[in-house]
């Protein structure tokens, strides 16, 4: 945690919080943090700052905080994800919000396990817990949102068609020569399948409203390795 | 698995290989392969081919096997990493085989917990499984070598010197102002701190041996995340 997530809910007067939760064990066992101590802290979709440690009880900590700075800008990306499986779809989550995308939509695919859309992990509290995980591992305050789209073709024929208007829309797909990608802030839609791929009918589908696959090396990634080996070749660092 | 991984020892003759393992469930069960089937194969350290399906028992698969292709190329990169958590060390093992580096040094730093380096991950036959599933899921057959180094100062004093020659030396550190990378095919070698980072003191031994920190761009990544985000931006795709 290199950032303590704030909410408004923390503050007990306008510049001082007080955390009994995760974060109060997080601060007294892993900082070891003692009165005097400044902490970086960053309020949930507002700015980020210092929290000064000024009282440290057995069951809470107060702060008093100042948040002045703004918080990374947003990498200018929409990710579209082919549901992982419920193993690696925490991690994923955490992952993906701390390279910086805001907007995710996890999208059904020929190769996803029906399964899959019955874990608990897709509920908003779940999803909301493991973004955040991702904006304190990363300094960040603004919390991605995450879309479920249980069914493929709806999806694509209906709202993919304005989600695309303007960006470059890319899959990213081993199987089919392809051209290379080129690092550019300019906004970008990037769709990455299941493991094994998304299925041609798929790939057609994609690109009928546009989009362009593109290879991303000789090498097949898994998925928690595919998305910031892309991210990282998309868009220069900022 | 994107390719079967054979070994020597799996032959029955000049071209044709029988297995009876994971590899003989995976096929079954995964590829659900009848008599006739073509798989993509490889042989550990070898060429890759095709193995043409004749014979399936319950037991096991015999295979009629042509290994006429190179591997693809290994990425030109020395990875020196933090020992990673037990936790997630196989993953990040896979992950980073799969991501064609070749030469892996797992070293100590201070912020590396002295429990770390008692898992029987560390072993020589569990490293090489967890390499193989690298290999097996990015279509490549060229083993990487890993080195455990469990003292930091004699490994970068004694032998890092001569590794970085005639190489760049690139150490990730969010900590500090940077340069950036540029993607090139130069022989790399590049270090990847723990949780928290490298401490000062290590950055400074690394710095004495021509090591120079680079900037990954503003977030703090998880090094499951950092490592391919970091190759992605160190080489460029061939």
């Amino acid at each position: 945690m290199n950032l303590i997530l704030l909410e408004t809910t923390d503050y007990i007067s306008p510049n001082r919080v007080r955390l009994n939760d995760y974060r109060f064990q997080h601060i007294r066992e892993v900082h070891r943090a003692t009165e005097g101590d400044e902490l970086r802290v960053g309020l949930l979709n507002g700015p980020i700052g210092k929290g000064c440690l000024i009282e440290m009880t057995g069951s809470f900590v107060t702060m008093e905080v100042q948040l002045e700075d703004s918080p990374p800008a947003p990498l200018p990306a929409t990710l579209l994800l082919a549901l992982p499986r419920p193993k690696m779809l925490k991690r994923i989550l955490q992952s993906i919000s701390s390279l910086g995308v805001k907007e995710i939509y996890l999208i059904n695919s020929y190769r996803v396990d029906k399964s899959y859309w019955s874990t608990p992990i897709l509920t908003e509290d779940n999803l909301t817990e493991h973004l955040k995980l991702g904006l304190e591992q990363s300094v960040d305050t603004q919390l991605p949102t995450v879309h479920l789209r249980k069914r493929f073709k709806p999806f694509v024929e209906d709202e993919l068609p304005d989600l695309v208007k303007g960006k470059r829309a890319l899959v990213a797909h081993p199987y089919q020569a392809a051209s290379t990608p080129t690092a550019s802030l300019e906004p970008t839609v990037l769709a990455i399948g299941p493991e094994g791929g998304f299925i041609p009918y798929e790939i057609e589908k994609l690109q009928e409203v546009g989009f362009n696959p593109i290879e991303l090396g000789q090498r097949i990634l898994r998925v928690e390795t595919a998305i910031p080996f892309s991210l990282s070749k998309l868009f220069p660092l900022v």
